[in-house]
């Protein structure tokens, strides 16, 4: 069965997203949508990349993601489709595409824009029309002309330190209030964040309810969360916030 | 494959649009559930109806659209369903259904409330249920009274100027704070709302970051736009301000 | 076909929703996946508790409820897959899938929890594949150990009073600040709230615009409402605030 995902920043109540769920069903009647969010902030392209990030690769081959985050729709900003594992994107050249298009054998193709296409809804006239064509089966390279410069934008990666440490900052606090870092250690150590230091936990179950933790987060970075509470409140710190990981006996 | 949208303003939390869910699975088993929004504000039926006249065509002949916004939930407000141009849709009889009652060849029946049903959810005990009989291809005529004195909300008109401009109001601010009018003119002019005057562009590109611009958006009608910003927020202007068209050269 | 719904309270930005429809999507391709609600307020295991209590058994024979709102995920809590009336539910021992727990004959499983899984998301890590497995039509027993002691939770009921009447709480405020209350009550009597004293009706129609009523609601449960209006907000009160309903004639 066709399946196709949307990432927009569009919330639901406008009627925007219907609109594009509309031109998908009507163009290929049967596909299973699949809402991701349409509740990333506002033009936040590396909010969306970094959700994005998380899910391309958990769906199944064939998958045909939506990706509409544009604030420079109606610009000369190319429009894309990439295919990359397996899966398929469609959104525009701003590097909200990235975590597909840096994967091994990555390809992208650059879309035409109809005259007719609105300059402000692309999801609804360039977008969401080539997804109707990769979820009808239609090969990638069928629906533009093929594309090596492809805007990307990378995870901003913690630098080591001499201690064996690493120096990092905040990649993003998620609805909990979880300080999602840049930092990857594994083990021991201690995290600095906004002057209060912690130990690296394996669990919330270490700490006692209010209490701030460290662990390993459910991709493989350090977080930095309140049991039962909200950490990035409680530090009134967010993304950008510089961290640091020390190893045990580095220098304070 | 039998496809139903749902649009109301219950959020999603408490559980009613999932009680409505479970109504029409168990009903029309298979059937594809697509969720518009549940989104619009509260009792807000003007709203509902802007958003509902974007995406109602959009989907394919067939679609059963419910759209529960219903403020006089239990008081003597007749209860639809109506079909028009080949797609049907389900909902209280306040306007809201306007965008497809006005469509040429609709046909409306009035559904019966059956004693059983709670005075204060119509939408699981009459619309929802209703929804069911469409999806499973009963004819609109066998599900109620036919009605033809429907409550009608039509889309306020600009007004044409001496000068050949217009005067109108903005319908709306939409996510992302543009202000959606009902200003339609193509072509050149100067559109003045909140005291600031703005050149008609043809896309965001056209001026910079930050800078107010207005264009013809995605329907047709004259938006008001902030490029990278909310102009619903810098000018504080809402639903029902009044904005005026002037052509170039027309009087200031 | 099968069918999964997802609740939880993880909002959808951050992209674990999406995470668990991949799992759920690449385990089980083809299957329906219905959104009830990701805007539980975070770690509100009595809030889901009261939504799931709304839908679970509206659903078809044979659906896969994915409940997670899982503020103890990490520690020791148990990981559950139930079967209740047909209806499977997957989630943490925490109360939350009591409503279909304390429905006769149901039966409960211990999930493993493999030690891979990350200890901040069992959502996806433990819940979703174990859906994955019931969506297969899997027997509940394959997929753990039988439990007979599962956590708990019961609305609090009204108490009797010797007029008649019953001292209640509200236990939820909807998001149109309709109060939800524990008392029962059917035919006449005046319910006392925040100082206020207000006549059963039996719809908002036996109201105007603005007034306080209340009602027997959709789930035979009293409600205190504004038509038109948020009665939580008007009368500044939420969960657990006391209700008394009084009979007619019973003492002020």
């Amino acid at each position: 069965m066709p399946l196709a995902t949307l990432l927009t920043d569009f919330g639901t109540a406008d009627g925007y997203v219907a609109e594009m769920k509309g031109v998908l069903l009507t163009g290929a009647p049967g596909a299973q949508l699949v809402d991701i969010s349409h509740d990333i902030p506002a033009q936040d392209v590396e909010f969306a990349r970094l959700s994005f990030a998380r899910y391309w690769r958990r769906f199944p081959v064939g998958t045909v993601h939506l990706v509409v985050v544009d604030p420079d729709v109606g610009t000369a900003r190319k429009a894309l489709a990439i295919e990359s594992d397996g899966r398929y994107a469609v959104g525009p050249d701003n590097g909200v595409l990235s975590p597909a298009m840096l994967h091994p054998g990555a390809r992208a193709v650059v879309l035409d824009v109809p005259p007719a296409a609105a300059p402000t809804f692309h999801g609804r006239d360039v977008f969401a029309p080539a997804a109707v064509r990769l979820l009808q089966r239609e090969a990638l390279e069928t629906l533009g002309t093929p594309c090596s410069d492809v805007a990307l934008l990378r995870t901003r990666e913690a630098q080591r330190r001499p201690d064996g440490g690493q120096d990092g900052v905040v990649l993003a606090a998620d609805r909990f209030g979880n300080l999602i870092t840049n930092l990857t250690a594994r083990g021991e150590g201690t995290v600095e964040v906004a002057g209060k230091r912690v130990r690296l936990s394996r669990t919330y179950a270490d700490v006692t309810e209010g209490e701030l933790l460290a662990l390993v987060g459910s991709h493989g970075l350090i977080e930095v969360a309140v049991r039962g509470g909200n950490a990035a409140r409680a530090l009134g710190v967010g993304r950008g916030t510089p961290v640091t990981l020390r190893r045990d006996g580095g220098a304070a």
